[in-house]
């Protein structure tokens, strides 16, 4: 019931049961085909096997209760394709999975759809991408409080807000494509990782295998060594770690006592079962979701690195619905991040107002930074902190309370004071930063077509 | 396809979606009843809505599509409650989810489905301490080799070794009846926790809900209190980490080359897809599965605690998935563990054996012993040391290397040397100990019928 | 340079380096005292044994660098002692570290230090509660917004929201208690835990140590079963989540556009190196820091329970630094918490003023709850919602749309909305629930003296 | 106590607090020299602002307590070096800090001390590489048993693991090689990271300084975008879980039944307080000790991720023990793994011996592999499956049993049989796959020299 909530079908699907079915018999259809070209089977029983290579084909149930007694879920596949091509040709059924362990072909078949999986976070990250350049570029201009340890401080723009955010995603949508040279390797060693089975045809066979399946050949099988795939999970980690962070602002700011900026609404779209006046950021609960579960998920899969020897025991298992979920739910976060920031309402009015709210506590570092260079640092954060408490306790302004303190008044005349506690002139190169964010992501080649 | 393999059927089911949906229905129909009793909804509306309080009349595809813009799994649901009431009786349609908010039926549907899924864990480890207990009684006298940092350290039985086991299980029982008592509770608060909904009838209707349940009736709502649902978690967590020591002390004396005890095989269970000889410790597997997982989905579930004001962002959502996944892998872990030590094969020739292949190095201990009373403890350990370091260079037994040392031969002669090194000598007050920890266990009294 | 802010001076140094090396060094006076009772090393040299069991006489270099080679602390310790002790009296050197293993003395002296821990936090959660009552008692009348997902939800009091703290910190003193029963236990095994080198006074000593120690003599040694100290973990880890909840609503409430309770200030205290009139949430920071930090750490406690037979590789290691830094994180983040609770500012005006900022919004479920009698719930949740989106739409007071509305000026006079949009009149039950904490907490007997 | 067993001394130097305050500082002379650069402050003061940035000038204890109360180490830094800098020259403590915010300099601090962490990694990661090609290359024909699920699988060389290992650590060096271009960068932003209070010259400053300290100048300010660090954190996670992975390797040999490959030993290393004979696997105790702990704390850095708006609450303050702490224990691993590859002892008798002991069976696939292209796989699988189930029986050798059945001898004659089960015949591709490794390892440009 939670699945259409936090997982993206496109990537649901891709992690299914028949997924991951698909993934492991394509690697078969494709060992048959490189197994022939290499001489060591018929060419004549690969179009056999290839034909019954196709996850409709077979009965996921019966599979699962061969996965509870043989440990795995590709000696039971192996068992299923093997009868299924018997049928059809007992010659062809004899060179079925030739010279491969269970493990080649779950963890080929794993490759395949990882590779799936990050052709979908590429396309999602693309389109956060131009959303954010949108959205950085439309507010580069628009003055709202920068926030630190949740109290105002001084004033930014929501234009560098967005760009600190495209930013972020641009460094990811760089590391996914570093992750792909790294990360995705074709698996084929045999029992115990010498190809032995296969006499001296192994590495022909293991070169036919990897150009068919468009996978690189490592240097050598790496059953035991996980780190590939262990970084497609601290990769996707980090990306989730930036989209809680999007979330969390979005959140703060849709807060009643806040309203600048509010995720989509829509259609009954975060309605209450009791208070009609609610509209939750469903969005927003939806990736922080994410931002809580995955860190620990990447941990299981870092724990799980350890592994015994030519194979590991539990540690792999661990594994198995552990990436296929940080996939899942990154891929949701993303796309429920894709339709925060496409749809997000920004009330600019709000934001300058909120500015208000201090009576000139906000711009007290104006103050402080134009004295400094008369007073020195400390001195001038001093008179501004004495003001401020002033201020504060007298309710007035910071700027009538500056006014009418001589060591103030001694350097700075009513005009300098009114202009400093303009939010609008306390920017700093606000703008010049949000440009410099968008013009460097133009530069970049663009990643993948 | 992997969910036989990790997970226990009754406990898959509870978790379902149909349980999941069952269990807001159970409150839901309760609700009405308790509401009635109290006086604020007609007694004649309450059999309408009871009768369609059955998950399997609902569209579950069409639950989740409603869950997905709802942001939770509640509000879909008392939607289609009322529609369904609705068009059985328009007036019954009115009084349904009456005062509640959507957390109250989603948590009070979680708890029942947790003390289902704490009746099945209760049941399983009451099996597992039996066969535990069985265990430690048959191999009380068994000698097996102590291991230390997985090396020979000294003579123990592997009665011992079963009782520690035993000892720890019945632990986590005393725990598992602990928690119950604290964290099985009702929700139930309305919107902001007031039950102001109700008027003066909120606490009328609560503790007619939680007698109607069977749950205790908190001091008050506790929806963004999580310590309950947190320290199920956690509990579990515990029973989890000693199955995972039960099995990897199982599959370490399954390894090829000591081959002392194994997990039962049978019918294809851990047969390999390439090597004919294998047994594969599929149980063992299993576990260290869920003892390499679950360690960090508790640690989700306490990170989720910190949820703001009245009800959590995110965090609340985070608990959705993780704890049900948490009772799953612990069920599912348990359950293998009691096959395997049910039917567990001991080999107590091979285990007699191990404790000769250092040729008396695993007693250096008791000839320590033997020789502190005379020489001092040091003293003792530096000449047995000295002996230890001849006889693994001479490749002789470690008694022959003692026997010709005039320090050792001035106080032990050749009988005495010879009783020290039969490890039978050397077992200390192990099954005194193991006795003890039956005769506790058979003190207790038996925890639920 | 961080341990003043993260932990507090106590429980630092019950786990500094020389309380861990007192620790054990009260271990084996005991120990020697306990041999003698038993008769197996003369009374008259343990008065020489307990006269060098003091920490400071100990080079604390010197040990780390043996415990560097001997991959533990006790080796070098026991080396040290036994030097220390022969200087002083040859003979009663022979006798140091009788029949016991590093792993005894390392783990009773762990537990030692643990019995330390626990004492502070009974104290500072006692204090904490007191403070909690105090603080619910003084509020629970004040009307405050209950905030769900972040957004205004319905009046709350403030009262209402201290008690529902105070009620998940009275449950963690009872976890407090029920833990010490569990978790605290003599460690005295030997070296494979039969106790062989004792002959058969074994449990002899044990007992008197168990005695002497004051700590319960358990079933069996537990050296590879550490479901105790992962249990100290677990408790401590759902503390801090309720501490982090705590601090998070507190944080939350200081915002600049909240500014409704506020974290004592004082000296300095959460300046701003650059922003004159900042007051930084200091212990809010180290309370959300703990959150953060201890739920992974109480992961790797339940990770490393996974321990091979006698004494576990590597996870055993694992456990050393990381129980004591979630005792002094939690120790840290708990004095933070009473600290804020005891000092909290609370302005009970802008809490009441906050409530009129959604002009009538956040009484919504009032006027459903008084319409859905007429209507019928899901009816008057419909009307209710029109109407708030009426009143946002068109900047208006939600009473005033709802007063326009023939559907509730059919059930609802001007006199019945009005005194419907007074917070005051919608608090349901607050109050009671508050009573019933306060009243449940002081019928409990007073955990400790 | 524990500081020189887990840690390196140059990572602890590096990350202590004097190395921790001499980052700030490195920083605060840079700014000096860079605001002079560009005119805002005079260069007149310059020196004496440098000649006070020495850590060994400040008293740690005082800046704790300042930390205290203010939140963070860099506030009662600068208020320190402001004071130190007025005793020397009054008007040069006015230009001290300029325009800088106080995690301006704990960030850039922190990446310096990072860049000299990673310096130490990289020097380590090379030896250990070195030593990995020693290794592979001595043993590339020495067999050994290949172990899948702790059970013998088929044989391999003892060259082809090490060479699996070397690959590994190779992967690894290229993330670091690729983490510097991506995580270090230079942190300048002032309050809310506009610069604002540098007027217009604020990014010649931020140009200045970061080319006087050699770190990237990034886009634009990353205070509350944290994938930089936690990027460093998945990097070093990545590494100690292949680190675990060859400490988890020798240890299982290093087992007293098992005794093929042991770690150096050497005064004193590894002794136990109890059992003479005891050689203890301390390094990898080490190693899979910081593999239990660092996954944990790499997800806390994840989780750490989400900080609000400008600057986080509390999550920020979550890292500031957390990866100096994962570089400690990161480096700490690493030496651990150098020193035990560097010394390894490999015991090649003893490796040839156990690939023996199953009569047979470890060559049970050659066996099928050699009947496959004859009978089919499957056929093959079960006849060979007969005859091992058939051996274990009734104790005999599995060639025996084979060299009876009319289905075997068909195809296969005596010396067939006697070849098929020589070990050596049946290692593949093993040579090649090492000789793979060592060619691309040769071929990649020296990383750094």
């Amino acid at each position: 019931m939670l699945d259409a909530l936090f997982r993206t079908d496109a990537v649901r699907e891709i992690f299914s049961d028949a997924g991951r079915l698909q993934g492991m018999l394509d690697f078969e259809a494709a060992l048959a085909r490189a197994a022939a070209r290499a001489g060591l089977i018929p060419e004549a029983v690969v179009a056999d096997i290839e034909s019954e290579c196709r996850a409709e084909l077979f009965d996921i149930g019966a599979l699962a209760r061969g996965a509870e007694s043989a440990g795995n879920t590709a000696i039971p596949m192996v068992k299923a394709l093997t009868a299924r091509v018997e049928a059809r040709n007992a010659d062809a059924a004899r060179y079925v999975h030739w010279g491969a362990t269970s493990q080649d072909a779950m963890d080929t078949g794993l490759m395949l759809q990882l590779r799936a999986a990050l052709d979908v976070l590429d396309a999602d990250t693309a389109a956060l991408s131009d959303a954010l350049a949108n959205l950085a570029k439309k507010h580069r201009r628009t003055p709202v409080a920068g926030r630190t340890w949740l109290q105002q401080a001084a004033p930014i723009t929501f234009g560098l807000k967005a760009a600190g955010w495209l930013a972020a995603i641009e460094r990811h949508r760089m590391r996914l494509q570093e992750l792909r040279a790294r990360a995705l390797a074709l698996q084929f060693g045999g029992a115990a990782g010498t190809l032995a089975a296969l006499g001296n045809r192994g590495p022909d066979v293991a070169n036919a295998l990897a150009a068919d399946l468009g996978l690189p050949l490592p240097d050598l099988p790496w059953h035991a060594h996980r780190d590939r795939v262990a970084e497609v999970a601290t990769t996707l980690g980090l990306l989730v770690g930036s989209l809680g962070k999007i979330a969390k602002d979005v959140a703060l700011s849709m807060q009643t006592e806040v309203g600048e900026a509010f995720e989509p609404a829509g259609d009954g779209r975060g309605g209450s079962s009791t208070m009609p006046h609610k509209r939750n950021p469903v969005s927003a609960a939806v990736v922080l979701s994410a931002a809580t579960r995955v860190p620990a998920l990447v941990s299981i899969m870092l724990s799980a690195m350890v592994q015994e020897h030519e194979r590991g025991l539990g540690n792999w298992h661990a594994e198995w619905e552990t990436l296929p979920e940080i996939c899942s739910l990154a891929s949701g976060a993303l796309a429920h991040v894709v339709q925060m920031v496409e749809g997000l309402t920004v009330d600019a009015v709000r934001m300058r107002d909120n500015l208000d709210i201090t009576h000139g506590l906000v711009l007290a570092e104006a103050a402080s930074a134009a004295l400094a260079p008369k007073l020195g640092r400390e001195a001038a954060h001093r008179v501004v902190e004495e003001a401020c408490r002033a201020a504060v306790e007298q309710r007035k302004h910071l700027r009538d309370i500056l006014g009418k303190d001589s060591r103030v008044t001694a350097h700075l005349g009513v005009a300098d004071l009114d202009r400093l506690f303009e939010p609008e002139n306390y920017l700093g190169v606000a703008e010049r930063l949000v440009d410099g964010v968008l013009e460097r992501r133009g530069q970049r080649v663009p990643p993948r077509q």
